[in-house]
């Protein structure tokens, strides 16, 4: 797909900066209302092609106080790092403006460049086909993306290197190329032609038009953006509810068998976690009360308390509400934890949110793509996501309500909206059997752990983590 | 100042976890509540004495869940970091409670250990008594520190490392240094003696007494948590308020002047902001519409957008209520950049959390030095700080008001907030002229620019960060 590259005539830059600033307000003032944005914009191109000016000028006819730039040096893609990993911490929350110039592409390039065994055609597709999915999702989440390129043709290039006053241009950090070496220029034109298709792409060659051509692609993208989708395109088709969810087992381990067999697993399951070469997600989730606290202490039993995360989550806050929902996933896997625990996950998208209406039709039924995609380049980038159920009857969560407010440590467990969530019982099950169907991947599958016996459950959990830890 | 250590007794495990439960989650409810805190454990001590297995059974007898660990490798001081720059963001936020295995002291050690010209004790008690200060700080914004040391004598170390199974416990990272190494371990017994008075200090031998002292100390500290203090200990000296504050200019600059100058200086400030080997933070108040906006348009002219980063501070979002005030600055100052340009400041907590009583009496008094000491560390490591006022008069305030409710853009930078702080104008006078007596230091100096007349204002901005830069 090629974007169908817009012309604009020079502007009186008086009236451009107004309609710029009248376009930035409009986007700062939609945070918190029905159809807000945000923006972000990747900058990447030839060196000394002026991207910079063309941001510098850009800031200067908008209010610069609400242009956020990000200048990252560009770093090489790691097999054990997601491309998105060093900058969704950047992402800009609905009303914002987000510059990044440093940015996924200029780090595919480096490594393309650099690496002593160079990307092959096919890894370098791979890559841009991700990118391209990874920003497919975040206009979903409406951020909207814009990828501007700045080039310069090789004659025009040298003649600003004879130019360049190093010391007053010492910002410039050229990317560590040799800008002098025709054949690497070559390279890197050859390779931004397998990319640039859906980029908009300025020619450095004249600064004027440059810097007009870029804050007004800068003003259209603000006065168009497009919508939030709100038409549900398919006819939803509800997967049947498992019936091991249904009737969750009654079977109860003999205590002697069951002690026995948890100091085993423990150690099993802390070596398996300390000694495995990636990292482990562990993401817990199922009916109020089926156990996952328990489960979680058992995990942890044989670990010592450095070696671990555990992630508690609730409602997000405003500020996480202002971003795609992934975002706060995203934040929380940023300090590289070798093993992380989620009590309650990502899924919450398609459990809570669908059920209560937190997040309307299109959003939830396009999020198990989003998810799958998200666990993909996770286990792509070295990490193991482990990904249980728990499943209790409703008699059996009855008992463990009762008998949880009945129980001194016990009765800050449970609330009024424990009670609640409990009459939605069936949606729930209707959304965990939609989560099932379309969520079992290959590469991080579902562990259904349906009992009544918290002892089971508890044995069975380490038992998937060491079968996912083994699965490949 | 000498803790009193306490003595615990055994208690019975069941007993001890219900009533840290119930701590816990007493101080979980207090999230957002009135007499909110939040609790942290800096944890150190000689290496096997047992403090990973202490924090592991507190863990278990706790909710896991609502416990965090944060465990970072010791790093040397550095001097062009803060001692506190790379913790804030674990500083817990009401409710939480954070156990640090790394934190300040063990980096303070470290250094004083390892570095090729060791510490002296003159440089080492000074840093102690900063990190006190800090503590100090933190308790006074509702953050509860506690310190625990974990010791062991050398004949038993000996026989733990004796013991040590290098492949079970890997995760004990011993710091680097030569247990085996009697001298080692004197210094390290030697230098422990210089901070840990106020600490609480554990005995490692005996693992059972360990965890349980350990946990109770914990028990108490949650259950003994001081109320907020309210009561006000000093009459409040009004500082008069300046001449200049209450007569701005009316000189005109001459616009070809202006134009001169600016041009000068803009490149100078660049020039002087780029190749200054110091970080530079130029923080900037002062009265609605007194021309903040237009002066950071001109700091920024000649340096390129990504050479800085500007904030625009506004209302704190409901997690950054929930820390101390200081906080959402440590951590805007956490990427490192170059130059950080502040469009209002933590000025606030004295300026318009005062006057709106946002902050309590005591509060807003105790910031002053508050706000000292955090100035004062970041210029100990080797970052300015220009502090900015830019004064107008009432009625020029009007005018610029008015201006730009007719002018379309700048009609957006006008709310009726605005006008309801214009009522506030001699509070706001008050508020600055108490600020500029109290933090008007030496090291952060004030430049107050009261003029009505623009450009000069713009003038004087550019000159004031140029003195700074040279100020020493």
């Amino acid at each position: 797909m090629s974007t169908q590259q817009p012309t604009f005539e020079l502007r009186s830059e008086e009236e451009l900066s107004l309609d710029l600033i009248e376009a930035q307000y409009a986007l700062k003032d939609s945070q918190d209302k029905k159809n807000a944005k945000s923006v972000l914009i990747l900058v990447s191109g030839i060196e000394l092609a002026g991207k910079g000016e063309a941001v510098k000028q850009l800031r200067e006819w908008l209010d610069p106080r609400y242009l956020k730039v990000k200048a990252d040096a560009p770093k090489l893609l790691s097999a054990d790092e997601t491309f998105w990993q060093s900058y969704t911490r950047f992402i800009p929350a609905e009303g914002q403006i987000v510059v990044m110039f440093g940015n996924w592409y200029s780090d595919l390039l480096s490594t393309a460049m650099h690496v002593a065994k160079p990307l092959d055609e096919k890894l370098f597709d791979a890559y841009v086909e991700q990118m391209r999915s990874f920003e497919h999702d975040l206009q979903n989440n409406n951020v909207h993306v814009i990828k501007v390129w700045f080039d310069l043709s090789w004659k025009s290039l040298q003649k600003r290197l004879d130019q360049i006053d190093a010391s007053e241009q010492h910002w410039h950090k050229l990317h560590g190329l040799d800008w002098r070496n025709k054949k690497q220029y070559d390279t890197l034109q050859s390779l931004s032609q397998r990319f640039t298709d859906d980029w908009y792409v300025i020619d450095g060659e004249d600064a004027e038009r440059r810097d007009q051509c870029f804050a007004q692609y800068i003003l259209q993208t603000l006065q168009e953006l497009p919508v939030h989708q709100t038409k549900v395109t398919e006819k939803w088709q509800q997967a049947k509810v498992p019936n091991e969810l249904l009737e969750p087992s009654k079977q109860v381990l003999d205590k002697d068998q069951y002690k026995d067999e948890l100091s085993k697993l423990t150690k099993k399951v802390a070596d398996a976690l300390r000694y495995d070469d990636r990292k482990v997600i562990v993401a817990l989730e199922g009916m109020d009360a089926a156990g996952k606290g328990g489960a979680i202490k058992r995990i942890v039993k044989k670990l010592d308390p450095r070696e671990y995360e555990i992630h508690t989550i609730g409602a997000p806050e405003r500020y996480e509400l202002r971003r795609p929902y992934l975002w706060r996933f995203w934040n929380k896997l940023n300090d590289g934890e070798k093993i992380t625990i989620f009590d309650r996950t990502w899924y919450g998208r398609v459990l809570v949110e669908r059920i209560e209406e937190y997040a309307t039709t299109v959003e939830w039924q396009r999020a198990y793509d989003e998810i799958n995609r998200f666990e993909q380049s996770l286990v792509d980038s070295q990490t193991i996501v482990v990904k249980i159920w728990l499943a209790i009857s409703k008699d059996e969560q009855a008992v463990r309500f009762k008998e949880r407010e009945e129980t001194p440590h016990k009765r800050f467990k449970i609330t009024p909206e424990d009670w609640r969530n409990r009459e939605k019982w069936d949606d729930y099950l209707d959304a965990a059997a939609d989560m099932f169907e379309r969520t079992n991947t290959d590469y991080a599958p579902w562990y259904v752990i349906a009992t009544d016996d918290k002892n089971t459950a508890r044995i069975e959990v380490l038992k998937a983590i060491l079968k996912q830890l083994k699965a490949d």
